[in-house]
Parts: C-alpha cells; structure tokens; sequence
C-alpha cells in the first residue's frame, strides 16, 4: 500500500535544484580554492520563499551557520549563497562580519534584501575568507544566473566529494505539477547529527511555514541523521529547503489529502542525497546498511547501530571482504544496549551468520562472497524487545586516511 | 614531594612477570598460531597467592573471562594459563568447556587445584580453541617453567604486537625488598574499559585481599582505562595482579606506612605498560597526549579528550604530520562537553595554537613540526571549570587499516 501510493512521485532525470519552478542557480569559480575548482554557488527563487532549515548540532558553529540561524527567524527567503574551499569556522568576529558581508552582496547584486538571504560554507576549519575573491565570485554567479544550471551549483559546492550529487522528483496536487529537488555535497566528517554537509532543496509547492518545518524535520531524520562515514559531525552542517509556492496549488496543510505525499517525497529525496553522499564517501568501497530489530527499545537500538556502524574494527574488516563477525559482537557488546550474548542473530544480506550468539551452518565462503560486494545489509536481531533502527555505513579504506592525512 | 617519594621506587631493567620472588613462568608454541609462533603461556606462584582482576566492560564476554571471573571467587590463586591466536569469544557453551579444560588441564600438570587457576585467550572471535594442541601446549609449558622466563610467556601473549612488554620495579617494605612486575599485550581493540588487552601483574608483596583489590581498581582507572588506539573495547580484556607474599614483610594494610609506595608502584607499572600497549598500537606513527583541562567538570572533561582522541578526522590529520586544530574543536563540539567556543584554548607540546577558539599568531610551521614528532601532548583548556582527564592516544594510519582488513 505505501509502496504503490509512493508511486505517484517519479524521479525527474537529470534534475536538481532548479527543477521546480520559479529557482534560478549558478556554481562559478572565484579562486577560493587553490586550482581553480569552481566554489562559488547562488540559489535564488523569483519570488520570495518559505524556508525551513536545520543545522549542525555541533557546540562549535561556522560564522555562516550562526548568520543563516538568524536570517531563518525573518520570514521569507529570497536566496542561498554557499562558498567551498573554507568552511570560516573558528574565525571570530572577523568570520562572522564575512558571512554577512557574503549575504549583503548577494542581496545588493540581486536587488533584494540581506536578511532574505541564508549563507553557508564548507572546506578548511580555521581559515579567514578571502574576501575580494568572494565579492568577486558573487558577482560573476549572479550574472550567470539561470533555471538550467543547477549541476553548475551542485558542482562549485564539492570539497573532498568525487561526483556531483542532485535529485529531483515531481508528482500532482490539486491536478498541477509539483516538484521537490535538491543538490547536497558531502564526502568526510559524515555523522548523525549532521555530517560535513550541506544540502538545498527546492519545491514550488506551497506549503504552510510549520508544516514545512515539521516534514523537514522528520525528513532529515529519516536521512541525513542516519548516515554516518566517519563518525565526526562537522561544525557547518546544513540543510536548507525553499518553498516558492509557484505550482499554484492551495496550500498544503497537514489536513491536505496529498500532504503526506509531499513529505514522503520530501524524504525520498533527502533520503537520495543522502545515500549519494555515503556513496561518494572518502575512499570507500563498500556502502553497508546496518539495521537493528529486536532492542529493548528504540533508544538501545541505535546505540547498537551506531556502536556497529563506527566501529574502525568492523570497518576495516569490510574493506577487506572479511564477514568479521566476532567484531560486530564485542561492539554490539559495548554499545550500551542491553544484549545477551547467546540470543543474537546477525544476517549478511538475509544469510544467517550467527545464531544464538555462536556461528552459524552458512560456510564461510558464502559470506564472504557478501562482504566482498559493494553494498550489502547487515541485520542484527538481539531479540530483546521491539527496539529497531537503522543506518547507512561505509567501510574504511588506506584511501580515507590517505586523503585526510595530507593539509 | 611526590616525585621524590616515588624514587624510594626502582626499575629493574630486564624485569617482568617473573621477577618478584616465588614466580615462574613459560612460554611455547603448541599450533594454535598458524605459523608456529610461541602461542601458550603459564604463570606459576610457588604458593597460593592473593589475587584480585579486572575484566572487560563488554556485555559480550569471552568464555575464558566468564571463568576466571568465578575463580575470583575461590580465594588464593596459584596460576594463570593463558592462550594467544584464538579469543574462545562467542563460542557458547563448547568455549565454556574448553576455558574450564584449560584450568583443569593446567592444575592437573602442577599438581594444584582447578579452582586456583585463572584462564586467559586472545586472538580471533568466533572460533572455537583446538584442543588437543591446546593440551600438549600445557604440558609442554608446565615442563619449562622457571624462574627466568618471564620474557618467553610475554612472547607467547601476543598477537599483533610486534615487541613484547614487560615492566618491573623494587622497593623496600619494612627494609625488605619488594618487586612488583608484569606483562601485557596490546595491539587493536584498545579502548578504556578496557583494550584488546591481557595483563598479568606479579609481585611478592604481602598485602590484604580488600587492599590489593582497591589497589588495582584505582591503577587501572589510571592506565588501562585512559589509553585508546581505535576506539573498540574488547570481549577478552583482563588485567590480573598474583601478590604471593613471599618478600616476607609485614602484611601491608592501608596504614602501613609504605602502604601508598606500593599502590603507586602498582599504577607506576601498570601506566608503563599500558603506554607500551599504545606505543606498539596497530600501524600507529604518532603517540599523543590528549589533556583537557577547565572542563564544567570531571565527567565533561572525559567526554572532550574522549571525542577527541577518538576522532578519525583528527588521528588522520596527525598521521599527515598536519596541526588541524580546526579538526580539535569541531571534535569538542560534538562531544558533549559543554564547550564555549571564544574561550577555548589548544596548546602543542605547550606552544599555543589557539586561543579563544581562533588561530594564535603561533607560525604554522612551528605547529608541523610539532605533529611530525613521534610523540607530542596536546592540551585543551575549556576556561568552563576546574574538570581535567587526560587520555593516551595515536594516530590513524593506512597501516592500521591493512593490519585490521586481513583475516
């Protein structure tokens, strides 16, 4: 039932964040990062926008973060500018200054006002803006403005990230058209609560401002909140979504027979973006879904979860198409979950591994076979209760540490 | 003062896990390591001597931890058995059976009582030990015990480490000599509460049951719990101190005036060994000092030097001889530690790096040598409290990840 009514959204090929309308972007490049990478990227709606955004639940906020939080308590939103080569985080007053500095271009070149105007960065912590280049890079984008060049923006937002990462979807309400798309950037210091992300997503549907807020909430959540490449949660994560209301559609209340299809749609595409961020993952090689059943309750399901999921033991082991298992059963073991060794069963993609904590008949050779393809489940059912969770994991490589190592 | 008092302590160079009056020790190879590797180990009091241990945190225990923790119970012990190459972790009630065959297998050859015997494994989880060898590996050890071989049965412990560790002092009690020392094993796994790791501690002192027991509580919560190499705490970990009496002194009760002597001997040694664990950590090429200080308060202080010495991002960093301080206070707000970012203070090796949460005007140059050292300290001031914890941790490296990916 759920799968069919799904059904109603469809992935729109190639789009992005400007597949709704009325969203216009432009990704340049403006020598923040050293070779000549494009960095520099605006979001803008033609009109005026409701906004719902969360971000990093780090203690330590980047300057950009702390000036989008204030601008989200203005009404409206006009526009997004996002840098990529410096994430000014830890830069004081001065960063701070830079951030608005950022937002009061963007508005000047665009004829709107600074406090329609939401910020972010990302790349190096520490590091003061260059500010000429930004100035620059702001004007150069607004002049490039247009509804096709979303891929341009996903682009000029990537750090460490391999391929460019954007989804779309469309589907009716009240008989028009409506589309939710977004474009995300990821790579390292991937972890609940957020990763080193940032993500925009754009809809012309029209939608009340709480009720905006509370699908996103719940879609974030459902996605970005349950991917974890590193376990470091980064201090400029953000996740922004416009609504321009420009399909003409009555506003979408909660009472709205097709409100719940706007926020499964909403969290199918987080959902995506998210993935394509595990996917893309620092040098990994295997995307691993670790799905607890059977806690005492939720809470002890994603401390097991988590617990399997950061594990440098159990990570390693993957990379190596090594079915470890022993090591996912010390970690299910210091989770903090309650667990009782001899009720434990673990499953490779449906085949039984364990079984009353010990291993079970499945040769070996079978699961290995498993550990060594690019993506598998890992179920783990500790048969203590009706707690379940689930996260997307990845395996780590000599490659992570190769590319975090260096400057 | 403390330091001067503390020299009443001496090292003894070569010493170990035989060098207290009244022990004797072997280490063999009876096939349980793939290569012929020295796999099986015994340590042997001439007399019942008093004991008290220390096992894993893990709710997963491995059968030889189930029953040694029983024969704690049983009063004097004469010996511990210890296997390399196999963890006899999640193997139900076969590995019960087996851990119990090895005690009795053991006190059998020497003539003593099962119930006096403590058992140990290390190694790979999830399989079950092979017996027969395990037996004649018994015996042949029993064979070779002596007085001399502490260094042998600190060989046979390991697993991939890759030199072995031993440690011991003397001191006078009652102007009679007193020795303590001991062996461990470290390598993966390692993480407070505790590591991958086996420690047998011996010493001749006469000491009261309740005492001792309290004595290596606090040695323990000041080493072994306060290193960390990769974040997993194990199934095996076991930390076990045999005081047989035998230096003849009066019976060292907490008002016996060399009472404090001996307790900091006791965490003098275990610290000792504990740092050789992490200086021998799978792959590492850094060993770091992480100390927090003005944290709110104590738990918060370990909540800060946890996150931090746990991070994959900053162990990365370090290993590319990179000072990322960015990667440090992204860590402290995520840990938990109420952290105000404009107050926080980063010192390497006490050259300041950050000061109230932006770049000193420290060069950076200065900084990077600094992390290329092999060993450094680095000291986090939170300015929020008077709550201190420091941690021993390293770096993360490609090695690690290819020591661990293998089966």
């Amino acid at each position: 039932m759920k799968a069919t009514k799904y059904m109603e959204a469809k992935m729109i090929k190639g789009g992005g964040v400007t597949s709704a309308q009325g969203f216009q972007a432009a990704g340049v490049a403006c020598g923040i990062k050293p070779r000549g990478e494009k960095d520099m990227a605006l979001i803008v709606s033609d009109v005026p926008a409701g906004a719902a955004a969360t971000f990093t639940t780090n203690l330590v906020k980047a300057a950009p973060v702390k000036v989008s939080m204030r601008h989200m308590g203005n009404g409206k939103i006009r526009g997004v500018v996002i840098n990529a080569g410096c994430a000014n985080a830890c830069t004081g007053v001065g960063g701070i200054a830079d951030a608005k500095a950022m937002v009061e271009h963007a508005a000047k070149e665009l004829g709107t006002k600074p406090r329609e105007w939401l910020v972010c960065s990302t790349g190096r912590i520490g590091n003061r803006l260059p500010m000429p280049q930004v100035r620059k890079g702001i004007e150069k984008a607004a002049a490039k403005l247009g509804a096709k060049n979303g891929a341009e923006a996903a682009k000029a937002i990537m750090t460490t990230d391999t391929r460019r990462k954007e989804f779309a979807m469309r589907f009716k309400v009240d008989g028009r058209k409506v589309t939710i798309g977004g474009m995300a950037k990821g790579a390292g210091m991937i972890h609940p609560n957020m990763a080193t992300m940032l993500c925009v997503i754009t809809t012309d549907a029209s939608i009340d401002r709480a009720a905006l807020k509370s699908c996103v909430d719940d879609a974030v959540e459902q996605s970005f909140n349950r991917i974890s490449v590193d376990g470091d949660t980064s201090t400029n994560d953000t996740v922004i979504v416009l609504a321009n209301g420009l399909s003409g559609t009555n506003l979408l209340k909660s009472y709205h027979p097709q409100f719940d299809l706007f926020k499964k749609t909403l969290t199918h595409v987080m959902r995506k973006l998210a993935r394509m961020i595990v996917e893309d993952g620092e040098g990994i090689t295997r995307v691993v879904d670790v799905v607890i059943k059977g806690a005492a309750n939720a809470q002890e399901a994603k401390l097991a979860a988590l617990a399997v999921a950061k594990s440098e033991l159990i990570k390693t082991s993957w990379t190596g198409g090594d079915p470890n298992w022993g090591r996912i059963m010390a970690a299910l073991g210091y989770s903090g979950a309650r667990v009782r060794e001899e009720m434990v069963e673990i499953f490779y993609d449906g085949l039984l591994a364990v079984v009353n904590g010990q291993p079970s008949k499945t040769p070996l050779v079978k699961l290995r076979k498993l550990v060594r393809k690019p993506k598998f489940t890992i179920t783990i059912h500790l048969h203590s209760g009706m707690g379940e969770y689930s996260i997307l994991t990845t395996d780590l490589t000599e490659e992570y540490v190769r590319i975090n190592k260096g400057e």
